[in-house]
């Protein structure tokens, strides 16, 4: 089977990609990023999610806190109570500077550590439809990118591809879709803003954002939300 | 004056970049990357050379020892005494993966923080020829890239910029440039390998580079060798 590297930082999104990327062939390698995420509670649920896939997990440290720009990398406040039209209104305080790019270079030197030439990432261009990053045209950009940046790039002819299947899915549809590959969905953390034993506060953006997409899922939510 | 990002490795190059950075007139942030190299008592002569240009100093931590793939990233041995030839045989095991890309992804992250649109970066395409990301096109690809990437991208129509002028010139011509500028050379390190003091081993390829070029230059060495 070809290797290939799956981004999984814990949540939903991620750990319904490391199942995609299984059922589509690939011996899949995760890696996680400790970047100084306040929800950085994830990174166990990416162990986790990592052991039962039966997959080779790496966490590489990297101290975004250094340079800042983003309520997940410092200790400003994460926005809670949105509505739908405020999430929408423009880019969140959440959003970190480049932190996919920086995802996606880091990835790019797993895989061509491991010589894979796929790299799994589960972005969403609904939910984050005001990043910058999370458009099929970053994508595009960073797979011509690394299609010149890489010893294989110049040497054994091979294409890396980027894989964003979920680009363009509903939160719905993302878990329908784990549930059906049996993701164990309970293992995941969507929380921007999660309690110390991993509770999520129900209130952020991504809370919401999960919690409407159980309803119309219609699915059980096992997610435990603080009272 | 607008604030520029340069990525301070600490080395002669992004030392002379830095000098060049304030010739150019941008108010320098001096931006170093703490990635496991071997050699990283070069980041204690960033700290020198940033407070010698009065630039603000940051540095990031990033373990990529957690991914490996480089004798500067794990424990392998750093070569030693290799002809020109040898040097340009391939792409040698002190390559970096995707290492350039990563460096870049961090300082557009900095730079978007800084509300900066120019980041300074010392690449060279004469000592690193085999280097995939030292060549133009990784250069031009990562600005497309980085066009795309950021808030300021979506919002304010200012174009990032990427500035390799070091790219095309030979080692003694950034010496020369280094030490027209006032650059403290003796503060810089090149080597590999150095001991734990900071003296230079004088034999692998970056060392041999760089004495090359100071008897090019026709310019005193002030680099402390091993005996």
């Amino acid at each position: 089977m070809p290797r290939a590297v799956v981004l999984l930082s814990g949540g939903l999104d991620s750990a319904t990609l490391l199942a995609l990327a299984k059922a589509d062939g690939f011996e899949p390698y995760a890696l996680s990023i400790d970047y100084g995420q306040r929800h950085r509670i994830e990174l166990e649920c990416a162990a986790t999610l990592a052991k039962r896939a039966g997959a080779v997990h790496r966490v590489v440290s990297l101290d975004l806190r250094g340079i800042g720009g983003s309520a997940l990398t410092s200790d400003a406040a994460v926005p809670k109570d949105r509505s739908a039209d405020e999430m929408n209104a423009g880019i969140p305080i959440t959003y970190v500077p480049a932190r996919n790019t920086i995802l996606l270079g880091i990835a790019l030197g797993y895989a061509e550590t491991l010589g894979a030439h796929d790299i799994f990432f589960g972005a969403n261009n609904l939910d984050h439809a005001g990043y910058p990053d999370c458009r099929p045209e970053f994508f595009a950009a960073f797979a011509t990118l690394a299609n010149l940046a890489t010893k294989a790039s110049t040497q054994d002819g091979h294409r890396l591809r980027i894989h964003t299947p979920l680009l363009h899915w509903t939160k719905a549809e993302i878990i329908r879709t784990g549930h059906r590959l049996g993701v164990d969905i309970s293992q995941t953390l969507s929380c921007y803003d999660p309690d110390a034993s991993g509770r999520s506060c129900g209130r952020c953006d991504a809370c919401q954002l999960r919690i409407q997409g159980f309803q119309a899922a219609g699915l059980p939510d096992p997610t435990l939300y603080l009272p």
